[in-house]
C-alpha cells in the first residue's frame, strides 16, 4: 500500500516524532494547567494493561493495596531534612479550602513516604506485624518546568510501595525483589523492554533514601529512560516519624524501610523503545487490540466473513477488533499502523474469493496471503513470535549501541549514540565531568552484571548516557 | 463461642457502631488533613472489588476509560453559572506551584465536566463521532465540614462518566441505561443492596444538570444513602464550552450530554446495609475473602488438614484464606466475624478425628458440623445462598420500613424509622415542609415504580427519608 508518512521521521527529529505519535495515535495531549496531561482512551488502555500486570506481580510479592490522602500537611514534609530539600522546589500548595484560607497549607503529595509513615507508626507494634507491605495506585504532583507527555508531567500516575522490615538485610532484599521480580520481569516479559538494572550514585539517589536501585532502558534515539526505581530508606523516615516495633527480645527498634515506584512514564518508554516511523508497535502481551480484522471493501460477503473471523478469534481469547467503518481503507490501515496493533488481517472480495486474508505483521511490515481457516491456530503463534521479535530488536539495539570506554572522553563520545560502560571511581571526578557534558551515570553495576549494594564496592562499572 | 461484643450495638448508637466497625475491622481512618481518609488494605479490597465489577459494566455499556487532569484553571469553573454556584463553597485551591505564586489559581477537581468539555469541544467534529462515551476513575475533592469515613470525605475516589450524544433522547436513554444496567444492576446483583431508583427534585439536582436520576438505599438505621447518580446535562456545558458537532444534514449543533458517578461512598453503604452487631457481613460475590479456614489448635494434623482444604477450595476458584496464626482462637474468630467473611471453616483435632469441620455462616451466625470431603461442592452453593439471603434481608427491611403517607405529618413520622411514600405536589410546599424537619425527598417515582423523566409528570410519588 502506497502511503505518505504522517509522522516526522525518527532520524530527522526524534522528539518531534514523539510529539507527532502522541497526537496521531491519539494517546495524550497537554492539559490546560501547565505540565498536566489528558490521557486519551488508547493511551489509557496501554496504562491500564500495565497496571494490571504490575499489580499482579506486586500482590505476588506479598504487598497489599491501600490508599492514603492526596493532601499532606506541609509540616510533614519538613520532618525529613533531605526529603524536603529534594522536593520543595516541585511542590503544589493548597492554601485555600472551603472558601477560607487554611491555617496550615496542604501540599499535594509529590510522593507519600511522610504521610504513610505517620500511619505506619500507629499500625506497627511488634515484630509479628513485619514485614508490613503496602502499595498504592495514585496520582502525584511535582511541578515540572519542561513537561513532556508521559515522560515528565506535573501530575502523573503511579504506584508507590512502602514497606517496613525487621532488619536492614530484610529491607534490602525486598527492595531488590521488587526491582527484579516485579519491575524488571514486567518490563522484559510483558512490554518487551530490555533494562539495565543497577545502583544509583549518591547524586542520583531518591531524596531521603540510603540507596536507590533502578531499571534503565535505551530508547530508539540511544538516550536512557529511568523506567522504575526501588529504594532502601534505612531508618531515615522511621526515626522522624517514630515508626518503631518491639523486637522478639523485647526492645524497641526503628523499622527498616523501602519504597518503590513505576509510573505513566513507562508508556512513554514503551513508545520510544518500539515505535518506528509508521507509529507505535505494541507488544502483543500488552496490546489492548492484538488483531484488527479490516474489511477492505464490504462487497460480496467480505464484511460478513470478516465479522465471522473476528468472532472466532475473540472466542479463542485473542483481543480482536473488527473495522468495517465507512471510511477509506488506506486511512483506516494507517490508523491501525499508528496505533501499533500487532497484526492486521485485511479481507476484501478478492481475498474472500480465494479463501484467504492478507496478513500484515506490524513489527516487520511484511504482508502475506494466508488461508482464512488456518488463522485461529496461526494467530496465537504469530503473536508469540512478534512479542519475542520486538524484545529481541530492542535488545540488539541496546547491545549494538553500548560501548566500553577507557576514558571519560570515550564515554562522552559513546553517550552521543547510546550507553557507555566505564570503570567507576567512587569519590572521584567522573560523574562531575560527565554531567558537565549533559551525560549522567545511569547506574552502577558489578562486572558480572549484578547490582551492587553500595557505591564503594570494588571494581564497579558505571553505565552512562544522556537521559530523558 | 462466648465472647464480649467489641462494637457498640447498632440499636444503642448506630453512628458509633459505624465508627467502631471502621476501626475494629481495619477499614479506614481519618487522614491528617481535615476530612481526608486513609483506606486500609481490607477497606481497599472492598473498593477494588467494586471497581472491577462497575468497570466491566461501564465497558459493556460502550464507554472507554481515559484520564483528565486533577488541576482545573479556576476560570473553567466559572463558565457554567449554576455549576460554579453549586461547587464554589467546596473547592480546594492551589495558589502556589514550583515555589511561585501562580498567575491563575488552580482548582483541585470537584468533578470534571468543565475540563472534559474543553477537550470534547476539540475532539468532537461530526455526528459520526457520536456517541462519545468516556469514563475516568479518579480522586476528587469537595471541602467537607462534617466528614464521615467513606460517606462524606473531602477527598473521595470515584468514577465519573461523561458522554456526548446527537439528541436529547439519546442522552436521556444513555443516562438511564447507566442508572439501571450499570449502577442498579451492580448494587443489587453484586453487593446485594436493594435500591430505589427515581428522579431528583430540582432542589436536589446536580449543579448544572437538567435532570438527575439516583439510586437510593436504606441503611440499617432506616436512613437513606444516595449510592449513585446519573445526570442529563442537556446542552448546558456544551454551550459554554462550544462542544458542537456537524449533523447529517450539515448543520452545527451543540452536543447533548450526560454525566454519572459512583464513589467510595458505596463502601459505607455496603457496611451500613449488611453490617450487624458483630461487624461487617460482606456478600460473597464481592468478598475479598469468601472462606476462611481457621485452625482451632494446630495439633494432631489439624494444621495440615486445614492447609489441604484451603488449597482445594482455592483450586476450585473460591477466594480462601488459611488462618493458622499463633494467636488465641477466639480472638481470630472475632476478627473474621468483624471483617464479615461469609463462611468460616473451623478445624481442630476433635473435628479432624471425626472427618468434619465446623462451618459457620456469617450471615446467620449458625454453626454446623459438616464432613470435610463434601466441602468443595457444598461451599459454592452455600455462597450463592448467602448472597441471596443478604439481599433478601435488606429487601425485607426496606419493605417493612416503608410506609404510605397521606399527609406530610405522616411522611415525617414514617421517616423516623425508614422511608415514606407520599403524593408529589410539583411546585407545592411538600419539599420545603419536609426539609424543615430534616427530611428530604430522596426521589420521585411513577406509580408503577419506573423512573419519571420530569418532575411535572402527573401522579408521581415522592420517596422521602432522613439521609446521610
Amino acid at each position: 500500500m502506497a502511503k505518505k508518512s504522517v509522522l516526522t521521521p525518527q532520524s530527522e527529529d526524534f522528539p518531534q516524532w514523539y510529539q507527532d505519535v502522541m497526537a496521531k495515535a491519539e494517546l495524550a495531549e497537554n492539559g490546560p494547567a501547565r505540565g498536566t496531561m489528558v490521557i486519551r482512551p488508547y493511551g489509557w488502555a496501554l496504562w491500564e494493561g500495565m497496571q494490571a500486570e504490575v499489580d499482579r506481580r506486586i500482590k505476588d510479592a506479598g504487598a497489599q493495596n491501600a490508599y492514603f490522602p492526596l493532601f499532606i500537611p506541609e509540616s510533614y514534609l519538613h520532618k525529613e531534612a533531605e526529603h524536603v530539600e529534594g522536593f520543595s522546589p516541585e511542590l503544589a500548595v493548597v492554601t485555600h479550602g472551603g472558601g477560607k484560607k487554611l491555617d496550615e497549607p496542604l501540599v499535594v503529595r509529590p510522593t507519600s513516604e511522610t504521610v504513610i509513615n505517620a500511619y505506619f507508626s500507629k499500625w506497627l507494634q511488634s515484630y509479628r506485624d513485619l514485614p508490613l507491605l503496602i502499595n498504592q495506585w495514585a496520582n502525584v504532583v511535582r511541578w515540572e518546568l519542561r513537561p513532556r507527555l508521559f515522560l515528565r508531567t506535573t501530575e502523573f500516575l503511579w504506584q508507590e510501595g512502602h514497606t517496613c522490615h525487621a532488619s536492614e538485610d530484610d529491607a534490602r532484599d525486598y527492595a531488590l525483589r521488587i526491582l527484579h521480580d516485579v519491575y524488571e520481569n514486567f518490563m522484559v516479559e510483558v512490554i518487551g523492554v530490555p533494562v539495565v538494572t543497577g545502583l544509583k550514585t549518591a547524586n542520583e539517589r531518591f531524596a531521603g533514601a540510603d540507596q536507590t536501585w533502578t531499571c534503565e532502558a535505551m530508547m530508539g534515539d540511544g538516550k536512557a529512560l529511568q523506567m522504575g526505581t526501588s529504594h532502601l530508606l534505612g531508618q531515615n523516615f522511621a526515626k522522624v516519624f517514630d515508626t518503631q516495633f518491639l523486637t522478639e527480645t523485647g526492645e524497641r527498634e526503628y523499622a527498616w524501610q523501602t519504597s518503590w515506584g513505576v509510573s505513566t512514564r513507562m508508556v512513554g518508554g514503551l513508545i520510544m523503545t518500539h515505535g518506528d516511523d509508521a507509529g507505535l508497535r505494541v507488544p502483543p502481551k500488552l496490546a489492548p487490540i492484538q488483531v484488527v480484522v479490516l474489511v477492505v471493501r464490504d462487497e460480496d460477503g467480505a464484511g460478513d466473513a470478516a465479522a465471522a473471523l473476528a468472532k472466532q478469534l475473540k472466542a479463542g481469547g485473542i483481543r480482536t477488533e473488527l473495522d468495517n467503518r465507512d471510511a477509506p481503507f488506506g486511512r483506516r490501515a494507517v490508523e491501525w499502523e499508528l496505533k501499533g496493533v500487532p497484526v492486521r488481517l485485511e479481507i476484501g472480495p478478492r481475498d474472500l474469493a480465494e479463501g484467504t486474508a492478507t496478513m500484515v505483521r506490524r513489527d516487520k511490515g511484511e504482508k502475506e496471503s494466508t488461508p482464512l481457516d488456518g488463522l485461529p491456530t496461526r494467530i496465537p503463534q504469530l503473536l508469540d513470535e512478534i512479542q519475542k521479535a520486538l524484545h529481541q530488536q530492542a535488545q540488539q539495539r541496546q547491545e549494538d549501541r553500548t560501548v566500553d570506554a577507557a576514558t571519560v572522553d570515550e564515554a562522552i563520545d559513546g553517550a552521543r549514540t547510546g550507553f557507555a560502560r566505564i570503570k567507576w571511581d567512587n569519590g572521584g571526578e567522573l560523574e562531575k565531568r560527565l554531567n558537565q557534558e549533559s551525560v549522567s551515570v545511569r547506574c552502577l553495576r558489578r562486572q558480572d552484571g549484578s547490582v551492587p549494594l553500595a557505591t564503594d564496592e570494588p571494581d564497579l562499572v558505571a553505565v552512562v548516557a544522556r537521559a530523558y
